[in-house]
C-alpha cells in the first residue's frame, strides 16, 4: 500500500520561526509542550504514532497491562487547540544537513530554523549477529507484545512434551543485563512462576522453571547505589532468580546461550536488555559524536552550533557533577525538554540562556510483587515494602495526563489483591525474525 | 522454536470416558464448564489459547477496546480445582477418525469416547483468491489489531500526500458485508470520523472520508426482522454511510474494487465481512456435511453416529422451525453445548437423551455511539436509543465472568461521555500478506 513517491511531508509555509523536533520520547514531548505557538511553528517526527512510558514496559511483556495503559498518541497528546501550529509526521528521519538547515525524511526535506534530536536511543547487541538475530529484545510494544507470546508458546509446548531436555530448554528464561529492564522483568516472571503458572498449567512442575539474570559488572543495578544493589541481589535470590555476576553472553543460536568462558545454558528463551546506544542520525560531523552519544554544552547546543540541539539519551552533556554524561531515565530528557523549550524562546528574544542543571529526583526499581529500591537524594536508600510504595505513587503520578491512569491503578490493585496477572493472550501472529518456520509455525498454531 | 517431532500430547490415561472437545468457542466452553470431571476426562483442543467474545471484536478494530477487554484465556477460565481432569492442548486439530474413534493432531493421535466438533466458522471469500489476498478480514485479535493500525497508517499517509488520487483512496473505507460486522464497524468508523479524526488530524477534510458497505442482498442485517433492517438503514445514512445493496464484489487489488457489473472504487482499505463457512475438520463421511456445515440430529449427534457430536455455528440442525439451521450467533452455541453436557452424562446412565429446543432470546445490532435495533421475542422490534440500552446491558452481562468486565465497563462510560476512542496505537510490525513491501514497510515506519 505504501506509495513513497507520492508522498511528501505537507508542512505548511510558515513566518515563524520552525522547530524541527525529533523524536516523541520523554524529551520532544515536554518541549513541544512548551513551545508557544505565539512565536514558533513546531514539527515533531517520530517513527511510532504513540508516546511510551518505558518504564511500565515489562508489565507488558508479562501480561500485567495492555499496551495501552503505557502508551498514547502522539496526536491525541497534542490534539488541543493549544496546538494549532504544531505538525506531527510519522516518517523516518534519514539525515540532517546542518550546514543547509534541513532535515531529510523518507518523503523529503524540510528547512529548519532549530533542529532537536531526541531520538533517544537503540538496542545495542555489541557487534553479535546471531544475538541480534535470536534474542528477543524489549524496547518497543511489538517487542513486549511478542516476549508475552513467546513466553506463553514456550509452556504450552514444554506442557507437551515428554523430551526433559527440550522441557527444561523451554522452561529456561535468561535474560541479559542487570539493569532495571533486566531486574525488574527478572522479578516479575518470578511472580508469575510462583502465583500464577501453577494454576494455569497445572500438570506442570515449575520448580523446572529457571530464570537467570546475567550481568556483565560485580553488580545488579549498576547505576544505583551500592546499598540498593545489594538489596536488590538479596530479593532477587529470595525469589529464585539465578544471577550470574561478571558473567558475559558470547553467542546464542536460538537453543543455546554460550557464555564467555564456554558454559552453555539450554534455553529456548533469551531476552536482551543488556545495553543501548544513542540513536545518532547521519549527517552530523565526526567530533560532535562521542561513545554512541552527540556531544552537547550545557545549553543541549550540539558542539560548534547554535541552532542544533540534542536532548535526553542521545545528548551528552560532560557537566562537573556528571562527567560520564546524565542517566539515561526519563527524568533528564523531561527537564532538558522544558529548559530548551525556555532557551529557545530566549534566543528569539536575543536573551541570555539559562544552562542545564539536573535536579536528581532519585532512582526506584521494583523486584517483584512488593519490594522496591529507592536511591533518594541526600545519601537515602530505601528498600522493601516502603520503597514500593514510593515507586507506585511516583509512577501512578506520572501517569497522570494519559486516559489510562484508571486503568492502570485499577489493574493494579486487582493484580496486587488476587496474584492474578492479566490476560495471557497469544496473539502474535509472527515470531523471531531468525525462525525458519515462521510460515509454518502460523499454519499449525494459528494466528492467522 | 518449534520441534514438533519432540511434542506430544501428554494426555494422561484415564478409566473415565474421555470428552474430546475442538474448539474454545462459546459452544466449547458451555459444554466443558458442565461436564462434570466425576463422570468425564475432558480435553479441550484450540489454535488459540483463548475464548474471544466475538460481538464485541469490531470495537478492537477501531480501537475503542482493547484485545484484553473481549477475550479470557482458556487455561485461565478451566485453572480453578473444578477441573481437575480438564486439559488445553494449544495444537491445531488435522483429521478425525470416526470409525477408530480417535482424533489426531499435528503432534500426535487421541483415543475419544465422546468427541465434540465445536469449531465454528472459518472466513468464506467465496473462491476470490484475489479478495483473499489483498482484503483485511475480521474474525481474529489479530486481524482487528491490524485493520486498526491499516486504518490508522491510511490517514496518517493520506496526511502526506498531494496527490488527490491517492488520498481519496487512503480515505475511501470498503465494507463488504452488511450483516453485524459490517454493519456495527460503519456505524463505529462513521463515529470516528465525526468525532474523533478531525481532532487528530486538524489539517485534513474529513468530508472527503467514504465509507462504503457492500451487501449482496436487498437489505442490510438479512437475518434480521424487516423492520429492523429498514431502521437499520436510515440510522446507517445518517451516519454518512454509503449503503450499496444487492452490490457484489468482483475483484479486488489492493488498491482498485471492483463491483460486480464493472463500477469501480478506489480503495486502499477493503474488509471483508462477507460470509463464513463451517470450520469442518477433514475425516468425516462426505454424506454427514451439507453446505459446509456438519449434519446433525436433535442431539447434535453427527449422521450416522451416536459419539461424534457437533455443536454451534459448525453444526447443521434441520428443526422444523429452523429448516435452514440455527442463526449463526452465539445462543444456539452456548445452549446445545449445555445440553450437550446433560446428555453425555444420559449417555453414560443409559438414560433418554433430551432432544435441543432453540430459545430464541431475540437480535441486536449496535448501529453508531447511541442507537440499535432489537428483534425480541413475541415480535416486538424496537430501535434507537432503547433498544441500544438493551443492547449495552446484555453485553455487559455476557461480559460477566471475564475479569475485565470493569475495564469495558468503564471505557464504555469514558466513551460516552466524551466521544473519545480509545487509544490509537499503531502495534503491528506486519502489513497483510499480498503486500510486496512489507519489510520495506517496516524498516521505513517503525515497528522493528
Amino acid at each position: 500500500m505504501l506509495e513513497p513517491d507520492k508522498l511528501s511531508l505537507n508542512i505548511p509555509d510558515t513566518t515563524k520561526p520552525r522547530v524541527v523536533i525529533v523524536g516523541g520520547g520523554f524529551g520532544g514531548i515536554n518541549l513541544a509542550k512548551k513551545l508557544s505557538e505565539k512565536y514558533f511553528q513546531v514539527v515533531m517526527f517520530d517513527k511510532q504514532n504513540y508516546h511510551g512510558f518505558w518504564p511500565l514496559l515489562y508489565q507488558v511483556a508479562t501480561a500485567g497491562l495492555e499496551p495501552d495503559s503505557i502508551a498514547e498518541p502522539l496526536r491525541k497528546m497534542f490534539g488541543s487547540d493549544d496546538y494549532k501550529d504544531f505538525y506531527f509526521r510519522l516518517v523516518k528521519v534519514t539525515k540532517v544537513n546542518p550546514a543547509a538547515k534541513t532535515v531529510e525524511t523518507l518523503i523529503g526535506e524540510l528547512p529548519y530554523d532549530f533542529l532537536v534530536i531526541a531520538t533517544g536511543t537503540k538496542i545495542n547487541y555489541f557487534g553479535n549477529e546471531n544475538v541480534k538475530k535470536f534474542a528477543f529484545p524489549l524496547k518497543q510494544i511489538p517487542h513486549a507484545l511478542n516476549l508475552r507470546s513467546q513466553m506463553l508458546q514456550a509452556f504450552e509446548q514444554a506442557n507437551m512434551t515428554k523430551d526433559a531436555m527440550l522441557r527444561q530448554s523451554l522452561m529456561n528464561f535468561v535474560i541479559v543485563g542487570g539493569g532495571p529492564t533486566g531486574v525488574e522483568l527478572a522479578g516479575a516472571l518470578a511472580e508469575m512462576r510462583r502465583h500464577v503458572l501453577p494454576t494455569d498449567y497445572p500438570g506442570m512442575d515449575f520448580t523446572q522453571m529457571n530464570i537467570f539474570l546475567i550481568e556483565g559488572m560485580d553488580r545488579v543495578l549498576p547505576p544505583m547505589s551500592p546499598e540498593s544493589s545489594e538489596r536488590t541481589f538479596k530479593y532477587l535470590t529470595e525469589l529464585g532468580i539465578d544471577i550470574r555476576l561478571n558473567t558475559l553472553v558470547q553467542d546464542y543460536d536460538g537453543k543455546t546461550v554460550t557464555l564467555k568462558g564456554g558454559q552453555q545454558i539450554q534455553a529456548h528463551t533469551l531476552i536482551w536488555a543488556a545495553g543501548v546506544s544513542g540513536a545518532v542520525l547521519p549527517g552530523l560531523p565526526e567530533e560532535t559524536v562521542e561513545r554512541g552519544r552527540i556531544l552537547v554544552n550545557e545549553f543541549n547546543q550540539v558542539l560548534g552550533y547554535e541552532d542544533l540541539f540534542a536532548i535526553g539519551d542521545v545528548a551528552f552533556m560532560k557537566t562537573p557533577d556528571y562527567p560520564k554524561g546524565h542517566p539515561g531515565v526519563a527524568q533528564p530528557a523531561i527537564q532538558q525538554g522544558k529548559l530548551l523549550a525556555k532557551n529557545l524562546q530566549r534566543i528569539i528574544k536575543k536573551e541570555p540562556l539559562e544552562p542545564f542543571k539536573y535536579f536528581e529526583k532519585g532512582s526506584l526499581a521494583i523486584i517483584g510483587r512488593n519490594r522496591a529500591v529507592a536511591d533518594l537524594p541526600n545519601n537515602i536508600h530505601l528498600g522493601g515494602f516502603f520503597a514500593w510504595v514510593i515507586w507506585l505513587f511516583v509512577h501512578i503520578m506520572y501517569l497522570i495526563g494519559f486516559r489510562n491512569k484508571l486503568v492502570v491503578l485499577s489493574n493494579w490493585i486487582y493484580k496486587f489483591f488476587t496474584y492474578e496477572n492479566g490476560t495471557r493472550l497469544i496473539i502474535r501472529p509472527f515470531i523471531r525474525k531468525g525462525d525458519r518456520v515462521t510460515r509454518e509455525f502460523i499454519d499449525k498454531y494459528g494466528g492467522d
